[in-house]
């Protein structure tokens, strides 16, 4: 895959890892970040992500190949329904947010004709922000979900689609709603927890938190901002996620208090085998 | 410090970094190891963690100047009992389990007059197990916590107080029940929802873990065995920690249902405060 004009929105960690892996790997000849902030762009320029900084709209939608929304969930469909009338025809637009639904629903039923968007994530991030930490091979070996609705042309996903692998992801194409089960199984309870983890943990023991607790709250870093948008935007299938990582939870809870040894080996048992049989 | 005889008894990966931390710092001029199994013994011997291979408790013990046991915790208090007849006059025994107060209040019970025993438990492991994992450098700069019982003789607490500064950890004194608490809270129930996590997901969705996922899942491969014996050791402060974790994720969850952003934003706020305070 060559395009000639890539646009990225929003260069932070997300964006600009794109921005980097595309120009190494010589995806595009002419990388383009949008932003709101120039400060934040130029970093992004000068770690190499981008190759031209936007703070205009229109100058950064025109003719470009393809763009790349990559702000926070909750603003990503205003900006696609904003941004697509903007672009050339056969310009192709996607996004890596962290939920799908909503995103492809609320452009699906505000942009008349049927756009060239797909909606895509990239099923790898850092708790860390900014173009400073992207990494030009985060998406290498890494899964990027693809989401077409029932009407986007098979071209435009097979474009998107091609963009992810040419990055170095193994691509999934899945319903939007299968995704958003997914993520709110292996990402976002995960998140919840770990933030509950590390709320709870009384502040005199803090000194004494040792590797395992580390890991175990890891994610709980993010950016508070950014997971309630994507908790708000997945809210159902978070839910329900939390309705089955409870039952597990409280199994534990009940096996312990009845002192039932076997039963809290065998749940310990099924832990460990689910986590052997992840590597690491 | 320096020892003419250490015995660790049970070589795995506490007790193999113990001997490694041990040699490569000159804390003692013999270490011997002593358990069950002579294969295991002989890969603590290939890996340079310790110098000599017992399976008669009586020659282990003879002379030794320092005894570690790093055996389950449910084993612990009755080899305590066991060995410290065995050993000679001024010797002083302690322990790496990873509760306190059953054994420390077990052996203080069972062992008449009070024995030269000093609880400890030093905040450093893995997941892995074994004398092929064994780190010289785990103890480095981690927390070694001793629990001293009422009557334990103050010489026998400075004796492993300098024992832990040897191999490299910082030393924090503190009660057995004092310990019991923090490790609940930093360690036991991490274990816990970090397996409920693990054992609650749908096997369909295992591929798409990604890092947060197992990073916040990472001590689930931990021994069932081990972890039911140190839940069982630990049952009440442990019941007590997941009553304190399940009501800020109960908030959550009500949050999430009520719709209401501010309180979702600001529990995700307080847990990456905390999440920040600990560093990497």
């Amino acid at each position: 895959m060559q395009l000639n004009v890539l646009t990225i929105v929003g260069v932070g960690l997300i964006g600009g890892s794109i921005g980097l892996a595309a120009k190494r790997r010589g995806v595009a000849r002419c990388v383009r970040g949008l932003g709101r902030s120039r400060t934040s762009l130029e970093r992004a320029l000068t770690v190499g992500a981008i190759d031209e900084v936007h703070l205009d709209e229109v100058a950064a939608m025109a003719g470009a190949d393809l763009v790349v929304v990559c702000t926070p969930v909750d603003q990503i469909a205003d900006q696609i329904v904003r941004f697509a009338p903007l672009c050339k025809a056969g310009s192709v637009l996607t996004d890596a947010g962290s939920t799908k639904g909503m995103i492809v629903n609320c452009v699906g039923q505000k942009l008349r004709p049927p756009p060239c968007y797909v909606g895509s994530h990239p099923l790898a991030g850092s708790e860390k922000r900014g173009p400073e930490h992207a990494d030009a091979n985060l998406f290498d070996q890494r899964w990027a979900i693809v989401t077409p609705a029932q009407h986007t042309p098979s071209e435009a996903t097979e474009r998107v689609v091609a963009f992810w692998r040419a990055l170095g992801s193994r691509v999934r194409i899945m319903s939007p709603a299968d995704h958003d089960r997914v993520v709110a199984a292996t990402s976002h309870v995960p998140h919840l927890m770990a933030s509950a983890l590390a709320g709870s943990l009384p502040p005199e023991y803090r000194e004494f938190a040792a590797s395992g607790f580390l890991d175990t709250t890891r994610i709980a870093a993010g950016d508070p901002d950014l997971w309630t948008a994507i908790f708000f935007a997945n809210r159902t299938p978070l839910l329900h996620a939390i309705t089955q990582f409870t039952a597990l939870a409280r199994q534990f809870r009940t096996a312990l208090e009845a002192r039932d040894e076997a039963a809290v080996r065998r749940l310990l048992q099924t832990g460990k085998e689910v986590r052997d049989a992840l590597g690491n």
